[in-house]
C-alpha cells in the first residue's frame, strides 16, 4: 500500500536527522537566539540575494498566517484571499479569533486574480460609508495554491500594482513554496519573491523537515516586535535552535531545492500516465500535487494499492482525488502506480 | 563552561532520537491521528490509572495553556493565578490576546494560596455588581511553580476545596512536572494530579523531548471540540506522531521519571553545597531549579565557569541566580560546580 | 427638499419625548435595574403572550448582534448568515473582532434560504477534517432583510427545521421588525418569531424611539450572564430607564404597531405610483424601504426636491435607490413625492 | 427618601430635554455626521483653545475606554493604570475581550502616580526577554479617580514626563471631568488636560446629559479610523445629533462647568458636617463624591432617609459608604443630609 494522500505523511530528510544526532549533545540559547538560528538565516539569505530581511523560524503554517497577519494589521482592517484561501477554508477560523476579517474574491484554479482583487479594493475605496466596512490593506496568496497552481511572474506583478496602487501588504504562503520553485515552467525564483512580498513563509514542514516555517519579513514596518507577536500566539519554539538547524541543512546546499524538485519531476511522470489515459486533471498544475477525477471503476482500482485523498465531486459526478508526491517519494512507488494507472 | 541558565537547552534524550530515525521511513497520519499518539496516549494513561481522559500533544508550553484556558472559558469568565504565574508574567499576554482576563492572587514561595484564592471567589460572590467584573471560574498554577516549588497534596487539595465549593475548574501546568514528581519530600503522584485536576499537562520540552507537552483532559466538559482548539490556536502539528512517538518513548518503561528524578537529586547536591557555604535558597525548594543569593564577590568567580541566570535581587541586594539542572545535566558538571562552590 | 434616504433620520415619537419629561425629575437605579426597564419588559411580553423569556434594552443594532452573537458561541464556532447579511458588511467586522468568523451562503431577494443553509451545514457534517473547520453553530438573519423583503412563516419554519436538525441556535435581528410586521401580507407576529427564535430583537431606533433595541432571549440557555456580556461589550447604559421608558412607551397601548404599519402604507403608496410608472422594484417587497431602478433622467428630476440614497446600479446599469418611510414620514411628503413620481 | 448611591440616577439637565424637543421635528444625517456634532464638537474647542483635535460623540463610558485604548495598542502592547482604575476593575475585562493586558500598579489615593509607573515601565526596559512580556505602551488614568480625587497638574506633569520619556501615550477617563474641573483646589482646566493627553473624553452621562462621552483626540496618530474603530465596538449611535445636541447644550454657554461646580459645592457642604462630626473621610477629595467611614449606628440613622452606597471597610471594619452630588442635586436634599449628619 503506498500513501499518497498528502506531503507531510513522514519524518524528515536523513540529513536532518543526522544533524539533530550531531547536535544533540550541545547545549544551546533558548528562543530561537542561538547560532543555528543565525546560520539557518545566512543560509537563506544567500539564495534572496540580500542581507536586509527579517527571517523567523515558526512551527507551522496556520500559525505562521495568523501570527504574521494578526502583526501586521489594526482591528478595523482586512485580509483579501482567494475563496480557497487556506486561512479561509481550512484554519478553524485563526484568523477571525484574533479578531481579523477575511474578505474572498472568487479563485480562478485556485488562485486570486488582480482583477478579483481590484474589485474588492474598488468597493472599499468608492464606498461611502467606509467606517461600516474594513478595510482591505493585506493581500494573502498560497503560491503552489491549494489546489497545486503556481502563480506566474506576470500575476504576481499585476496583483503587486494593485497592492502599490492602494497601499496593501503583500503577503505570500510557501508552505510548499519549494514544490513550485521546481516546477516546469515556474518562472518565480526566491528573488523575486522577496521583491514583491511584504512578508512570506518557506515551507519546511511539506519540503524535508520535521516541522518548521521560515518566514521571510521583507518590510521594515511589520519587523519591529515581530517576536513578542511569536511569543503571544504560541509560536515561539523554546528549543528554537531545532528550527534553524533544519532550514540550515535544506538551505546550506541547496538541498532543498534539489528534493522539492524531483517530486515534482515524479508528479509530472504521473500526470503524464493520468492524461495519457484521458484521465482529466483538476487543474492541470506542474507541482506535487495531482487532481484527477476518475470514475467509480477506476477510483476502485487504484484503491486497492494506493491511498489517495477525496476531494469532492467534478461536475460530470466523477469523484476528484489527490495524489500527493513528496521530498520522500520513493521512484518505485511512482513506477508501481503508473503501471496500475496504464492497466486502467 | 558549563550552561545551568535553563532545563532546555539541549536536545533530546537519546532513545528519542533514535526512535525518530527508527519510525523516519515509515508514512503516517497526520494531525495526530496517528498510532504512535496512540501509544503514546496509552502509556501515559498506564501511570494515571485511568482511561477515561483525553489525551492531546500539543508543542509548547505557552500554547497549551491559553488553548486549553481559551477553550475552558466563556468571555465573562477569568483565570485566576498567583502573581508570578508564567500566563500572568511570561507568555505576553497570550491570554489577554485571545480575549480572556487573568486575576492574580499574591504568591507565597511561588505558589497559590487557597486563602488568596478564597479571598478573590469571596470579593465576586459578595458583590452586588457582578456584571461590572468577570467571574473567577478556572485556577491556574504550576507545580513545580516559576520558583521551583512544589504543591503539597494537602495545599492541592484545600485549592481544590475552593474549587468544588465555587464551581471553578483547576488547571496545572505541569511544564516541569517530572522534576515535581522526582522531588524529596514529593507526595503528590500522577493518579493523585488526575483526580484534582480538570486539565494538567505533562511537560515534556523541559523533560527530554525536543519538544511537546501531553495535554490530559481529565473533565468531559471539557473534551469535545477540543482539536478544533487546537488547530485554530496553532497548536496542531502537521507530523503529530512526531509529539506521540516522543511520550511513547519517555513513558513506555518509565524513562520520563527516571531522568527527571536523576535531576532532582544532582540539584539537591548543588543545594547541599550552597547550604553548607551558608548561601541563602530563594526559596527552597527540591526540584531542578536552584535559587540563590550570591554576592558579588561569589558571583564573579562562579560566573568563570558557569553560565546561570540573573533572576533580580534580594532584599539585602545580593544578586538572586538561578541554576538549573535536567535530564542531559552531566555528573560531572555538577562535580565541577560543587567543587567552585566549596571554593567560595 | 424632502429627506427619504434613511429612517432613522429624526428624533423620536413625541410620545416619548413626553414620557422623558415627566420622568425627568425621578431618580432611579442605574444599569437597567429600575421599573421602567420592568414595565417595557412587561409590555412587550404581553404581545408575545409568554413571560418566559428575558428581555434586555441595548442601545443599537451592531452592538446587539455582536454582543448576542457572541454571547452564544465558543470560538471553534460560527454564525451563518446571507452573503448581505448586516453583520458581514455593514458593522465593520465587529463580531470577528471579538473572535468569530461568519460563513456566508448566496442571498435570495437579501435573504437567506433553508436550502443555502443546508448546503453549509452539510459541508460541515460531511467532512472528515471538521478540526480544520469552524462548526456552524447559529443562524442570523434580519427580517424584514437589508433589502425591505420579509421572511414568510413557511421560510422561517422551513429554517428553524434546519436549526433544529442539526443543533443550531436562530437569532433575528429585528432592526426594522415593526416594518415587517406591518407589512402587508407579512404571516408572523411576535408570537410566532418568538416561538422561533432562540433571540432576536425588536428595533427601537428605526421605528419610532430615539434609541435602543429590545433583545428578547427565548433560549434558556443563552439566559444567564447576558447582563456581563453586555457591560463587557459596551452595551449596558447607565441609566438604563431611558431604553426601558421608550419601549414601555412604545409597547403599552401598541403604538410601536400603529406607527410602523403607517409607514409601511406610505410605503405602499409611493411603491404603487413607481410601478404605475413602470420604474422597476428591485426587489419588490411591502414595507417602509423601497428600492427602485431609475434612468438619469428620472433620477435628475426627483433629486430636485428629494433626497434619497444610492445603492449601486441594477444589471441593465440603472442606478438602484432607495426611500425610506418611517415612524415620522409625513403624509404631505408622501404627496409631493407621488406627485413628482407621476410627472416623470 | 434623598437617593445619594450615584451620580447617574436622573435624566438630564432641562436644557438638554428642551433642546431635544425642538429638533425632534428635523431631520439629520445618520452616524454623526451632521451638524449638530459639529457645533458640540466647536462650543468645546473653543474651551480647548484650540481647533486641531478629533472629537466624537460616544455613548458610555465603558465602550469609550476600550474603543479609544484598542485603537491605540498593538497586541503585544498593554495599558498601566492604578489597580483600582476603572479598566481593571469594573469593565468586565472589556479590554482583555478585545485582547489587551492591562499593567497595574498600587494605587495612592486612588490615584497613579508617577513612581510606580516609572517602576512598570522600567522592569519592561531592563528586562532581557522583552518579548515574552507586553510593553507598556499607554496610561490610563481617571480624574476625577475612582475615589473622588484629582490629578494635580503637578501629577499629571510627572507622568507625562515618564510617558515622554519612554514613549508612552496618556490617555484620561473623564467619566467625572466636570466635577474635577469645579473642585476646591483644582488647578488643571480643560487646556491643560488638552496639552498632556493624548486622548481623554469629557463625560456626559453624569455631568447633565441624558447619556453621551465626548472623546477628544489630541495626538494625530491616533485620529485616522476612529470612526471604523467606533463602528466596530458598537459605539456609533444612529442618530448621532442627540450627543452632538447634548454636548453642544452643555458647552454653548458654559452650562457643563457651572452645574458640576454648583455639584462639588454642595458635596463640599456635606464633607464640613462630616468633619465637624469627626467622621473620617476616606480619601479626603474636593469632588462629587464623599467617601466616609461610618460606624454601626451612624449608618443605621442616616440609612432611615437617605440611601447611599455601600464600599467596603475601613481598617478599623467600619464601613465605608459614598455619597454622591450630582448637577441634579436639590439643595434642599443637601440641607436634609446635613441636618441629619448634625443629629447623630
Amino acid at each position: 500500500m503506498f500513501r499518497w494522500n498528502n506531503d507531510y505523511n513522514q519524518g524528515a530528510h536523513p540529513a536532518i536527522l543526522q544533524a539533530l544526532q550531531q547536535t544533540n549533545q550541545y547545549a544551546y540559547a533558548g528562543y530561537g537566539l542561538d547560532e543555528w538560528c543565525d546560520k539557518g538565516s545566512l543560509a537563506i539569505k544567500k539564495y534572496l540575494g540580500r542581507t536586509d530581511v527579517d527571517i523567523h523560524f515558526l512551527i507551522g503554517g496556520t500559525q505562521t498566517n495568523y501570527t504574521l497577519i494578526s502583526h501586521a494589521l489594526r482591528p478595523w482592517q482586512s485580509a483579501v484571499c482567494a475563496d480557497c484561501g487556506h486561512i479561509n477554508v481550512h484554519e478553524t477560523g485563526a484568523l477571525e479569533h484574533v479578531g481579523l476579517k477575511i474578505l474572498t474574491a472568487p479563485a480562478k484554479d485556485g488562485k486570486l486574480t488582480a482583477e478579483a482583487l481590484h474589485a474588492i479594493i474598488a468597493a472599499y475605496r468608492s464606498s461611502n460609508t467606509k467606517e461600516h466596512i474594513t478595510e482591505p490593506k493585506l493581500v494573502y496568496l498560497s503560491s503552489p495554491s491549494e489546489l497545486g497552481t503556481v502563480y506566474a511572474k506576470s500575476e504576481l506583478l499585476a496583483i503587486k500594482h494593485e497592492c502599490l496602487q492602494n497601499d496593501l501588504l503583500l503577503f505570500i504562503d510557501g508552505a510548499r513554496l519549494g514544490y513550485g520553485l521546481g516546477a516546469k515552467g515556474n518562472d518565480v525564483d526566491l528573488k523575486t519573491v522577496a521583491s514583491l512580498a511584504d512578508a512570506f513563509y518557506i515551507g519546511g514542514t511539506k519540503c524535508g523537515a520535521l516541522f518548521g516555517e521560515a518566514l521571510v519579513i521583507v518590510n521594515d514596518a511589520l519587523k519591529k516586535h515581530f517576536r513578542a507577536s511569536m511569543k503571544q500566539n504560541g509560536g515561539m519554539l523554546a528549543k528554537g535552535w531545532l528550527l534553524g538547524l533544519q532550514f540550515y541543512t535544506l538551505f546550506a546546499d541547496g538541498l532543498y531545492f534539489e528534493i522539492t524538485k524531483k517530486a515534482d519531476e515524479q508528479a509530472d511522470r504521473i500526470r503524464d500516465a493520468l492524461i495519457k489515459k484521458g484521465i482529466p486533471l483538476c487543474p492541470e498544475n506542474r507541482t506535487n500535487q495531482i487532481f484527477a477525477s476518475l470514475d467509480a471503476e477506476q477510483e476502485k482500482i487504484l484503491a486497492q494499492g494506493h491511498i489517495f485523498e477525496q476531494e469532492g465531486y467534478d461536475p460530470d459526478g466523477r469523484k476528484i482525488v489527490r495524489f500527493c508526491t513528496s521530498w520522500s517519494t520513493d521512484e518505485t512507488a511512482v513506477d508501481a502506480l503508473i503501471a496500475d494507472i496504464e492497466s486502467l
